[in-house]
Protein backbone atom coordinates (compact mmCIF):
# COMPACT_ATOMS: atom_id res chain seq x y z
CA UNK A 1 0.00 0.00 0.00
CA UNK A 2 1.73 3.11 -0.90
CA UNK A 3 1.36 6.41 -2.59
CA UNK A 4 1.04 4.97 -5.96
CA UNK A 5 -1.70 2.62 -5.76
CA UNK A 6 -4.03 3.56 -8.48
CA UNK A 7 -6.90 3.82 -5.46
CA UNK A 8 -4.87 6.27 -3.86
CA UNK A 9 -4.08 8.56 -6.53
CA UNK A 10 -8.09 8.39 -7.70
CA UNK A 11 -8.47 9.52 -3.86
CA UNK A 12 -6.22 12.74 -3.91
CA UNK A 13 -7.52 13.34 -7.49
CA UNK A 14 -11.34 13.53 -6.20
CA UNK A 15 -10.45 15.55 -3.19
CA UNK A 16 -8.12 18.14 -5.65
CA UNK A 17 -11.68 18.11 -8.12
CA UNK A 18 -13.36 18.83 -4.32
CA UNK A 19 -11.31 21.71 -3.88
CA UNK A 20 -11.99 22.93 -7.23
CA UNK A 21 -15.67 22.88 -6.67
CA UNK A 22 -15.00 24.86 -3.16
CA UNK A 23 -15.96 21.85 -1.58
CA UNK A 24 -14.28 20.52 1.59
CA UNK A 25 -11.42 18.46 -0.50
CA UNK A 26 -11.84 14.85 1.03
CA UNK A 27 -11.71 11.69 -1.53
CA UNK A 28 -11.90 8.24 -1.22
CA UNK A 29 -11.92 5.30 -3.92
CA UNK A 30 -12.69 1.75 -3.17
CA UNK A 31 -10.73 -0.69 -5.04
CA UNK A 32 -11.64 -4.67 -4.99
CA UNK A 33 -9.80 -7.62 -4.21
CA UNK A 34 -8.25 -7.52 -8.17
CA UNK A 35 -7.09 -3.64 -7.80
CA UNK A 36 -10.38 -2.89 -9.92
CA UNK A 37 -11.61 -0.20 -8.90
CA UNK A 38 -15.44 -0.07 -8.03
CA UNK A 39 -15.93 3.68 -7.19
CA UNK A 40 -14.54 7.32 -6.23
CA UNK A 41 -15.63 10.12 -5.07
CA UNK A 42 -15.92 13.19 -2.76
CA UNK A 43 -17.56 15.04 -0.31
CA UNK A 44 -20.28 16.78 -1.19
CA UNK A 45 -21.35 19.01 1.96
CA UNK A 46 -21.03 22.28 0.30
CA UNK A 47 -21.45 21.26 -3.69
CA UNK A 48 -25.20 19.33 -2.32
CA UNK A 49 -26.13 20.83 1.10
CA UNK A 50 -25.35 17.10 1.86
CA UNK A 51 -24.75 16.05 5.58
CA UNK A 52 -24.13 11.96 4.74
CA UNK A 53 -22.42 13.03 0.95
CA UNK A 54 -18.40 12.73 2.75
CA UNK A 55 -16.11 11.06 0.41
CA UNK A 56 -16.34 7.43 1.54
CA UNK A 57 -20.43 7.83 1.29
CA UNK A 58 -20.10 9.35 -2.07
CA UNK A 59 -18.10 6.74 -3.22
CA UNK A 60 -19.77 3.27 -1.74
CA UNK A 61 -22.72 5.01 -3.47
CA UNK A 62 -20.83 5.55 -6.81
CA UNK A 63 -19.77 2.24 -6.42
CA UNK A 64 -23.85 0.83 -6.50
CA UNK A 65 -25.67 -1.76 -5.40
CA UNK A 66 -23.29 -4.74 -5.00
CA UNK A 67 -23.45 -8.14 -3.31
CA UNK A 68 -21.58 -8.93 -0.42
CA UNK A 69 -18.86 -10.65 -2.08
CA UNK A 70 -17.76 -7.81 -4.04
CA UNK A 71 -16.60 -5.93 -0.89
CA UNK A 72 -14.74 -9.42 0.22
CA UNK A 73 -10.89 -8.31 0.24
CA UNK A 74 -11.47 -4.76 -0.54
CA UNK A 75 -9.71 -1.71 0.19
CA UNK A 76 -11.16 2.06 0.86
CA UNK A 77 -8.82 4.51 -0.06
CA UNK A 78 -9.60 7.83 1.60
CA UNK A 79 -7.52 11.28 2.03
CA UNK A 80 -7.92 11.48 5.83
CA UNK A 81 -8.96 9.23 8.30
CA UNK A 82 -12.79 8.29 8.21
CA UNK A 83 -15.32 9.67 10.64
CA UNK A 84 -17.56 7.40 12.57
CA UNK A 85 -20.17 7.43 9.82
CA UNK A 86 -17.78 6.52 7.33
CA UNK A 87 -15.77 4.02 9.46
CA UNK A 88 -19.16 1.91 10.33
CA UNK A 89 -19.88 2.00 6.40
CA UNK A 90 -16.86 0.57 6.32
CA UNK A 91 -17.31 -1.93 8.85
CA UNK A 92 -21.03 -3.03 7.62
CA UNK A 93 -20.12 -3.53 4.15
CA UNK A 94 -16.60 -5.78 5.63
CA UNK A 95 -14.02 -4.01 3.50
CA UNK A 96 -10.72 -5.39 4.16
CA UNK A 97 -8.60 -2.38 4.24
CA UNK A 98 -8.55 1.40 4.88
CA UNK A 99 -5.91 3.22 3.21
CA UNK A 100 -5.78 7.08 4.45
CA UNK A 101 -4.06 9.66 3.45
CA UNK A 102 -3.45 11.19 6.78
CA UNK A 103 -4.94 11.50 10.09
CA UNK A 104 -3.06 14.69 11.57
CA UNK A 105 -6.04 16.63 10.79
CA UNK A 106 -8.56 14.61 12.12
CA UNK A 107 -8.54 11.17 13.63
CA UNK A 108 -11.95 9.14 13.37
CA UNK A 109 -12.13 5.74 13.34
CA UNK A 110 -9.05 4.37 13.14
CA UNK A 111 -9.33 2.07 16.09
CA UNK A 112 -12.20 1.10 15.86
CA UNK A 113 -11.75 -0.42 12.46
CA UNK A 114 -8.42 -2.07 13.91
CA UNK A 115 -10.40 -3.90 16.66
CA UNK A 116 -12.73 -4.93 14.64
CA UNK A 117 -10.42 -6.48 12.10
CA UNK A 118 -9.86 -4.28 9.71
CA UNK A 119 -5.93 -3.20 8.30
CA UNK A 120 -5.32 0.26 8.85
CA UNK A 121 -2.84 1.76 7.19
CA UNK A 122 -1.65 5.67 7.30
CA UNK A 123 0.28 6.54 3.95
CA UNK A 124 1.23 10.21 6.06
CA UNK A 125 0.75 12.38 2.75
CA UNK A 126 1.76 15.95 2.88
CA UNK A 127 -0.46 17.35 0.29
CA UNK A 128 -3.94 15.31 1.48
CA UNK A 129 -2.65 17.48 4.95
CA UNK A 130 -2.13 20.33 2.76
CA UNK A 131 -5.46 20.60 1.07
CA UNK A 132 -7.42 20.35 4.18
CA UNK A 133 -5.08 23.04 5.86
CA UNK A 134 -5.67 25.30 3.41
CA UNK A 135 -9.50 24.42 3.59
CA UNK A 136 -9.68 24.76 6.90
CA UNK A 137 -7.47 27.89 7.63
CA UNK A 138 -10.13 29.55 4.52
CA UNK A 139 -13.25 27.63 6.58
CA UNK A 140 -13.26 27.17 9.87
CA UNK A 141 -16.61 26.79 10.29
CA UNK A 142 -17.58 24.66 6.90
CA UNK A 143 -14.88 22.09 8.09
CA UNK A 144 -15.95 21.44 12.16
CA UNK A 145 -19.54 21.86 11.35
CA UNK A 146 -18.70 18.59 8.56
CA UNK A 147 -17.54 16.90 11.38
CA UNK A 148 -20.79 17.38 13.89
CA UNK A 149 -18.30 19.62 16.10
CA UNK A 150 -19.76 23.52 17.10
CA UNK A 151 -16.93 25.94 15.22
CA UNK A 152 -14.04 27.33 17.21
CA UNK A 153 -15.50 30.20 19.22
CA UNK A 154 -12.59 32.22 17.69
CA UNK A 155 -13.99 31.82 14.79
CA UNK B 1 -40.84 8.13 24.07
CA UNK B 2 -43.19 5.51 22.86
CA UNK B 3 -45.40 4.51 20.22
CA UNK B 4 -47.57 7.21 20.26
CA UNK B 5 -44.49 9.90 19.35
CA UNK B 6 -44.84 11.85 16.28
CA UNK B 7 -41.34 11.11 15.26
CA UNK B 8 -42.33 6.68 15.91
CA UNK B 9 -45.57 7.27 13.85
CA UNK B 10 -43.73 9.14 11.10
CA UNK B 11 -41.10 6.52 10.87
CA UNK B 12 -43.19 3.63 10.98
CA UNK B 13 -45.66 5.30 8.40
CA UNK B 14 -41.79 6.16 5.91
CA UNK B 15 -41.50 1.99 6.47
CA UNK B 16 -44.94 1.55 5.02
CA UNK B 17 -44.20 3.44 2.19
CA UNK B 18 -41.06 1.53 2.00
CA UNK B 19 -43.04 -1.67 1.54
CA UNK B 20 -45.66 -0.13 -0.53
CA UNK B 21 -42.63 0.59 -2.91
CA UNK B 22 -41.94 -2.94 -3.16
CA UNK B 23 -38.50 -1.68 -0.94
CA UNK B 24 -37.13 -2.83 2.25
CA UNK B 25 -39.03 -1.73 5.10
CA UNK B 26 -37.69 0.78 7.41
CA UNK B 27 -38.31 3.89 8.10
CA UNK B 28 -36.85 6.81 10.17
CA UNK B 29 -37.45 10.17 11.44
CA UNK B 30 -34.98 13.07 13.55
CA UNK B 31 -36.99 15.05 15.83
CA UNK B 32 -35.00 17.98 17.85
CA UNK B 33 -35.02 18.75 21.61
CA UNK B 34 -38.25 20.97 20.89
CA UNK B 35 -40.18 17.93 19.41
CA UNK B 36 -39.64 19.58 15.81
CA UNK B 37 -39.30 17.11 12.92
CA UNK B 38 -36.29 18.03 10.99
CA UNK B 39 -36.37 15.22 8.18
CA UNK B 40 -37.29 11.95 7.52
CA UNK B 41 -37.00 8.73 4.97
CA UNK B 42 -36.77 5.87 4.55
CA UNK B 43 -34.20 2.93 3.03
CA UNK B 44 -34.17 3.09 -0.92
CA UNK B 45 -31.71 0.46 -1.52
CA UNK B 46 -33.94 -1.36 -4.30
CA UNK B 47 -35.74 1.51 -5.11
CA UNK B 48 -32.49 3.51 -6.15
CA UNK B 49 -30.00 0.51 -6.42
CA UNK B 50 -28.76 2.47 -3.30
CA UNK B 51 -25.57 1.50 -1.26
CA UNK B 52 -26.06 3.87 1.51
CA UNK B 53 -29.94 5.10 1.77
CA UNK B 54 -31.00 3.78 4.61
CA UNK B 55 -33.43 4.96 6.41
CA UNK B 56 -31.18 6.81 9.13
CA UNK B 57 -28.74 7.99 6.44
CA UNK B 58 -32.30 9.04 4.14
CA UNK B 59 -33.66 10.80 7.28
CA UNK B 60 -30.37 12.94 7.72
CA UNK B 61 -29.57 13.63 4.01
CA UNK B 62 -33.58 14.78 3.86
CA UNK B 63 -33.30 16.93 6.89
CA UNK B 64 -30.07 18.69 5.23
CA UNK B 65 -27.10 20.16 6.00
CA UNK B 66 -27.27 21.72 9.61
CA UNK B 67 -25.21 23.38 12.17
CA UNK B 68 -23.95 20.52 14.86
CA UNK B 69 -26.30 22.87 17.39
CA UNK B 70 -29.50 21.16 15.64
CA UNK B 71 -28.97 17.97 16.77
CA UNK B 72 -28.34 18.26 20.08
CA UNK B 73 -31.37 16.73 22.37
CA UNK B 74 -32.39 15.16 19.37
CA UNK B 75 -33.92 11.95 18.50
CA UNK B 76 -33.25 9.53 15.85
CA UNK B 77 -36.40 7.26 15.17
CA UNK B 78 -35.57 4.44 13.27
CA UNK B 79 -38.34 1.15 13.06
CA UNK B 80 -35.16 -1.40 13.01
CA UNK B 81 -31.75 -1.50 15.42
CA UNK B 82 -29.50 0.82 13.03
CA UNK B 83 -26.22 -0.78 11.13
CA UNK B 84 -22.52 0.07 12.09
CA UNK B 85 -23.38 2.58 9.00
CA UNK B 86 -25.92 4.43 10.68
CA UNK B 87 -24.98 4.18 14.41
CA UNK B 88 -21.67 6.16 13.26
CA UNK B 89 -23.54 8.42 11.53
CA UNK B 90 -25.70 8.95 14.99
CA UNK B 91 -22.29 9.50 16.32
CA UNK B 92 -21.28 11.68 14.27
CA UNK B 93 -24.05 14.31 14.84
CA UNK B 94 -24.17 13.67 18.50
CA UNK B 95 -27.74 13.10 18.74
CA UNK B 96 -28.49 12.28 22.32
CA UNK B 97 -31.43 9.17 21.63
CA UNK B 98 -32.10 6.44 19.06
CA UNK B 99 -35.17 5.00 19.47
CA UNK B 100 -35.81 2.14 17.68
CA UNK B 101 -38.59 -0.11 16.70
CA UNK B 102 -37.62 -3.23 17.80
CA UNK B 103 -34.45 -5.48 17.43
CA UNK B 104 -35.66 -8.58 17.31
CA UNK B 105 -35.03 -9.15 13.83
CA UNK B 106 -31.78 -7.23 13.42
CA UNK B 107 -28.81 -6.10 16.43
CA UNK B 108 -26.81 -3.24 15.10
CA UNK B 109 -25.14 -0.55 16.68
CA UNK B 110 -27.35 -0.78 20.21
CA UNK B 111 -24.45 -1.20 22.39
CA UNK B 112 -22.11 0.92 20.86
CA UNK B 113 -24.38 3.86 21.00
CA UNK B 114 -24.89 2.95 25.08
CA UNK B 115 -20.84 2.90 25.41
CA UNK B 116 -20.84 6.75 23.81
CA UNK B 117 -23.68 7.99 25.94
CA UNK B 118 -26.33 7.71 23.18
CA UNK B 119 -29.65 6.73 25.05
CA UNK B 120 -31.28 3.79 23.81
CA UNK B 121 -34.85 2.97 23.85
CA UNK B 122 -36.42 -0.39 22.23
CA UNK B 123 -40.07 -0.28 21.83
CA UNK B 124 -40.38 -3.90 20.87
CA UNK B 125 -43.22 -2.80 18.53
CA UNK B 126 -44.73 -5.96 16.69
CA UNK B 127 -46.09 -3.90 13.71
CA UNK B 128 -42.34 -2.83 12.29
CA UNK B 129 -41.36 -6.72 12.80
CA UNK B 130 -43.83 -7.46 11.00
CA UNK B 131 -42.68 -5.51 7.95
CA UNK B 132 -39.58 -6.76 8.21
CA UNK B 133 -40.43 -10.39 8.49
CA UNK B 134 -42.78 -10.30 5.78
CA UNK B 135 -39.59 -9.14 3.73
CA UNK B 136 -37.50 -10.90 4.59
CA UNK B 137 -39.38 -14.20 4.12
CA UNK B 138 -40.28 -12.75 0.27
CA UNK B 139 -36.90 -11.49 -0.75
CA UNK B 140 -33.89 -13.04 2.16
CA UNK B 141 -31.29 -12.16 -0.18
CA UNK B 142 -32.25 -8.33 -0.31
CA UNK B 143 -31.92 -8.53 3.05
CA UNK B 144 -28.71 -9.95 3.56
CA UNK B 145 -27.46 -7.95 0.64
CA UNK B 146 -28.41 -4.70 2.37
CA UNK B 147 -26.48 -5.68 5.65
CA UNK B 148 -23.31 -6.73 4.14
CA UNK B 149 -23.93 -10.61 4.27
CA UNK B 150 -23.93 -13.09 2.02
CA UNK B 151 -27.51 -14.80 1.36
CA UNK B 152 -28.27 -17.53 3.39
CA UNK B 153 -27.36 -21.06 0.84
CA UNK B 154 -30.67 -22.12 2.12
CA UNK B 155 -31.90 -19.64 -0.58
CA1 LIG C 1 -19.68 28.91 5.66
CA1 LIG D 1 -33.33 -9.75 -5.46
ZN1 LIG E 1 -17.24 10.53 7.04
ZN1 LIG F 1 -28.04 1.47 8.31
Amino acid sequence: MSEHDAGFKAALEEAKQGAKEGGIPIGACLVDKDGKILGQGHNMRLQKDSATLHAEISTLENAGRLPASAYKGATMYTTLSPCQMCTGACLLYKVSRVVMGENNTFVGGDELLKQRGVEVVNLKNAECEGLMKKFIDDHPEDWYEDIGDAPKKSQ
